[in-house]
């Protein structure tokens, strides 16, 4: 499994992935679901993703592969973010259609994958999209601000109830490593570490990303104060009265 | 979809239910998903039911009207609650197969249900059962003494963090009440209003029950506190540092 998250805001986007893959509980391994591609002061597209990991994988290659004039891919030369999500979906499909289509091979797999192809083409507003195993795709407005991919239930109800578009970054942040927190704890196929990058619009800069781990300083605190948090309030809630007999 | 939850703690059982059942957006009805039967004195045995509403209302009405010497349902009567879980698993397996069978009519219709059995027979402790669709079960412990049935993820992580073995009821009770609300407001096809049961170990009582809408002035006063009291968490949790350069 996998857990992603991606929001929209008025400020810029927030961007996590966690890291964990597994192929059965007996085949887990760290790898990376976060992409990040940019065209200096022109484009910033980053990749998400959640599903098959020979599918995401192949998906990335091809689209860091196949480059443009300037020798960049040309996933970052689109004129807007809305062609990039249309071209992720494209070799999608492409990468699917060529792995799922031995017939007597399948075994059962489920090739499908899932991407979150958020970023700022120059000209344009960030924008966020939803990029379905089928290769079709959605965008976030500012009505619902985000999106996420893979293990989503656990973490839902912490941003529904907090983030809105016009919550500042480093908030949306602390929002979301809380959202992965609920969620590492109820999905033992979501783990640690976490991949998160803030991206302040118009500024062209990737720069803003680090690796959350079990170790990290800032993590710890915020799990130890929201758990006592939560637990304080639970404990400050009236009393049910005698329920009337039935 | 449904939700039912039910703890067996040291004190006796919490049991919970929504009453939402639908077959698609534009066809919603309530419907109770908790049955109590009982004989005074030497058996409760309460029913919480989720999956296909023909199903599970077949169950109920056979377990209903299979009556032992005494005029009472079967059910009632057994040695041990172990036997109830085993009578719920056979007559939802003689369900199924009834109604599935007819070749050409099932239409891609999942005709499974699950059911949590709870409840105590003289002479055991309160036990609690998770019978699956296919008929077989298991058994809460001290160690997890808690089943959710139905969509449990979103009301998963409060329950997590709050209740154990030793949870005393009215506080179990009002962390399922909690558990519900993320629920309900993150799955449309989960809906008030709630019935709760409270039942205290060996009373063989079963009349602390109450039903929870919209209006409940308990309801609507522990939401509005938990709610205030995430966001005040939120607002006072650390702000995130500044993200190292990657």
């Amino acid at each position: 499994m996998t857990y992603c998250v991606a929001l929209n805001l008025a400020e810029g986007l927030v961007l996590a992935s966690d890291t964990r893959t597994n192929a059965g509980v007996d085949h887990i391994a760290t790898f990376t679901k976060m992409r990040v591609l940019e065209k200096p002061g022109q484009a910033v597209v980053v990749l998400m993703s959640a599903g098959n990991l020979a599918t995401t994988q192949s998906v990335l290659s091809l689209l860091q592969g196949r480059r443009g004039e300037d020798g960049l891919p040309a996933i970052v030369s689109v004129p807007s973010l809305y062609e990039a999500a249309v071209m992720v979906g494209a070799v999608l499909r492409e990468v699917v259609a060529r792995d799922a289509s031995a017939t007597g091979m399948n075994a059962g797999i489920d090739f499908g994958s899932s991407f979150l192809v958020a970023g700022q083409i120059a000209g344009e507003a960030p924008r966020l999209f939803n990029v379905y195993p089928q290769g079709n795709f959605i965008e976030a407005t500012p009505d619902t601000p985000y999106f996420q991919i893979g293990e989503s239930k656990y973490g839902k109800p912490i941003i529904d109830r907090v983030v809105d578009y016009d919550t500042a970054l480093p908030e949306g942040a602390t929002c979301v490593l809380i959202s992965f927190d609920s969620t590492i704890r109820s999905n033992l196929s979501v783990g640690l570490p976490i991949d998160l990058m803030l991206y302040l619009r118009d500024s062209f800069d990737t720069r803003q990303r680090r690796r959350f781990d079990e170790n990290d300083a800032y993590y710890r605190e915020i799990r130890q104060a929201w758990s006592r948090g939560l637990r304080d309030t639970f404990t400050r809630l009236p009393v049910l009265p005698p329920l009337a007999s039935g």
